[in-house]
This record gives structure tokens, sequence and C-alpha cells, in this order.
């Protein structure tokens, strides 16, 4: 089966930095089929190279379209970008949303495209109405105008993120493998022992919560076998060879 | 009560440019507090005026610091972007889920950072060491360098969407209100009779058939009250006025 990527298509894109920059976060996300819309400094444009950070192949096969609407007429589905409402009766998506939505119409078959507008003005009512959907990205009510490479990123992330299997949070052990509960208790066994020694520990009715206060401290850590290792041999070196050696126990 | 934000920390960064671009897409999501450590160019950097498009504010009030260490002196809690596991025990946490337990942190009063390490080079292990929590941001496995500014657009974004209430998608009426089922019901009324007239609804016995499949079409587009008036105003035209007009019925 066809694994099939959103088509990202910018209409009358004016500058060839931000067109390099589009294809860069396009492979940043999996993406690969650029369109351009009569692009203003014409196709290919020298500007747009060193900003794509090697991502050649995007800008060499990207497809150049006079008008947006011939850009679409192959596809199944068409979403539009905008920051403000227009007036029309479209639903408007959040890209979190119609990422999901998008992957669904994939897996169908369906092959879709995403409008941009140009830098300056964004997309012409005419060419909203390509699209069957809008996407508006949330931003701060004060500062809502996004770099076009920006809002191409956020939608291909969203797109990346919404078949994404990575975990929320894992924690990276490298080598080491988690602390048994056996061996934490034999560290604040050989602590305490020490601990009591020193005179740390005392007087002994409090010992309990010292010990308790202390057991909760370790426990935050997630330790692994290595730290307690370690842990343990600082106690020795403290305990036996500290600034106390030699010296008489208060 | 104060209402916190994360603190944007980029460590030797390059480009007065893509500090630029940095402060753009920090404003997009609702961000202001900037500290640069050890900026290549100085600071400030006139080259950063242009991609900020306008977020000068958050140029004016950053900091520079000497260290990465000094900059997250005064914080309660540090993140470290990096693309790659360092193998350090440290949690690794998506952007996502990242944010959220920023959002909690700052619930507490409590003065988050995340540092950005250098466009070639990212954060040293000495830098990573200050965070307890890393964050990478999920790519393409094949092309997973993302631009400083692209970066810190990813991460803002999901700060700012950890706490957005827009609906996942709503449909935009503009001054229409959704048709009712009885606007719906004369409006399928009407063209079976003009259906039936003009011949297209035969033999009898299909005609609830033909109906059903045509109605569903209609139901699909949730049509509103001027959408109806539309649609009847066309249907008449057609029926009255088209091309069969004083023409016999065949």
């Amino acid at each position: 089966m066809v694994h099939l990527t959103p088509i990202i298509i910018l209409v009358r894109p004016q500058l060839g930095e931000n067109i390099g920059h589009v294809a860069r976060a396009m492979a940043n996300c999996g993406l690969r089929k650029l369109r351009l819309v009569a692009p203003r400094d014409g196709w290919p444009n020298p500007a747009a190279q060193a900003p794509a950070a090697g991502a050649d192949w995007i800008l060499e096969e990207a497809e150049v379209f006079a008008t947006a609407a011939s850009a679409v007429a192959d596809l199944h589905d068409v979403y539009a970008t905008t920051a403000r409402p227009r007036g029309m009766l479209k639903e408007v998506a959040t890209p979190r949303h119609a990422a999901r939505a998008i992957r669904a119409k994939e897996q169908m078959g369906r092959q879709v495209g995403v409008l941009f507008g140009a830098e300056a003005t964004g997309l012409t009512n005419e060419e909203i109405v390509l699209a069957e959907t809008l996407i508006t990205i949330p931003t701060a009510a004060n500062f809502s105008s996004l770099n076009i490479a920006q809002a191409v990123l956020l939608i291909a992330y969203e797109w990346l993120a919404a078949a994404d299997a990575t975990p929320n949070a894992a924690l990276q052990l490298g080598d080491a493998v988690p602390a048994t509960q056996r061996e934490i208790n034999d560290l604040m066994g050989h602590l305490a022992t020490e601990l009591t020694l020193s005179g740390f520990l005392r007087p002994p009715e409090k010992i309990p919560h010292m010990m308790r206060n202390i057991r909760n401290i370790f426990l935050r850590m997630n330790l692994t076998d290595q730290d307690v290792r370690t842990l343990r041999g600082m106690i020795k070196s403290l305990a036996l060879y500290g600034r106390s050696a030699g010296k008489p126990r208060v």
C-alpha cells in the first residue's frame, strides 16, 4: 500500500529563503511533496538552497502551477491555513484535529493537500473556497502572524505527531539498571549504621523519623544499581577516611 | 498571582537572524523572556531586528549571560532540548508531555527555563547536566536537524496548546444558521416534485430509493437556512426557465 503524505502548497510565495525553510521543516517531519503556485521570483530559486539545509530532494521535486485551482485539481481533500475567520461556511479546525483527520483520509487512500498563502497577504477568498476545511493555528492574541515556514512546520509536526509512537517520557538509563528495593534497603542500612556511629542520628527516639526523611530524599532519585554503588562508596569514604580520621568521636 | 511563562535560553547562538526568528516564534506563542548565553556576534545584534517581525520587546528585554550555569542559577526547573540521547540518566520527554509538566510547575509558582544549544553543535554534556529533564522533539528519522527557531517554536507552541481552549473544530457559520429538518424536508419535497415532473424520477418503484440517495448527498452538506433558500431558487429556476422552457415534456 502506498504511504500517503500531505502535499504542501505555497501560493505566491515571495522569498526563496522561506521556500528553503519550508523544505527543511517538511523533511524534519517526513513530508516530501511541495507545490508552488506562481512563485514571485520564479523557480528554481537558488536562494532556497542554503535554508533547506540538505532537504534538496524536496526542492528538486517541487512542482510549479499557475493557479491554486490547478494545484489542487488532482487532490481528494484540500485544507487551507488562515489566520482569521473569513465569514465563509467552513469547518475551522486546529492543526492537531486536522492532522488526525488527514491521517484518517490518507488511510482511506485519499490524497490531501494543504494551502498556505503568501507571506504578506495570505490566501484570497477565491483560494479559500477551494478548501473544504480551514486550519487556524492557535497563537497569542496580540501577535498572530506566523512566518510561513513556521506555519508549515506546525502542520507537518502535528501530522507527524498524529502517528508518532514516542513514549511521553522515558527514563534514559544508559548501561545502568534500576536499583532493586533490596539494594536501596542495604544502602539505607549502611547509611544508618555510619550516621549512628558518627553521632548524626540522635537522640534514639528520633531515629525512625530521621531515617524516613532520608529515605524519601533518596527515593526521589530513581536510583540505579550503579548509583547505589557510588553512594555506598561515598559513605564509606566519608566515614572511614574523612576529616574525622584519627580524631576521637564526640 | 503572577502568570509565569517559560524562559527560553539560547546557548552560544550564532546568527542574529535566528535570534530574531526565535523572538517572533516566542511572541506567536505568548512567551516573553529570552536569555542569551555568550552570543557569538555580541548583543544587541541588528541582524535580529527584521526577522523578529515586530517582537521588539523580546529582543529589548533579552538578558545576556556568560555561561549556561549562570543563566539558570535563579530558576527552579531546567529543561534541555537535545536531538540525540546522551547516555545520561535523565528523563527524556516529548515536547507535548514536557509542556504539560511545565504548566503544572508554573502553577506551583516555579520558574522554568528551557536550554537550546548552538545551531551547529547543540549543547555540551556540561550544559546538559544543568537540566533535570531532556526534551527530544520527534522528527523524521533521516532528517532530524531542526533550525533553532523551529525548535523553539515547537516547544512554545506545545506550551501554548497545553492551556489552549480552542475547540478542535468548529463550523464557521457567518450570519447563517443551520437549516432545520423541516426546511430540509421541504427542500426534498420541492426537488422530488420537480424531478418527477421533469421525468428524472422513474420508474415509480425506484423513487424512494433514488430520493434516499439524493437526501444523503444533501445531508452531507451541513446546510444552512440560506443554503436551502439558494438551492430552492436554483431548482425553481432550472425547472421553470431552463433549456426545456416551451418544449414539450418527454
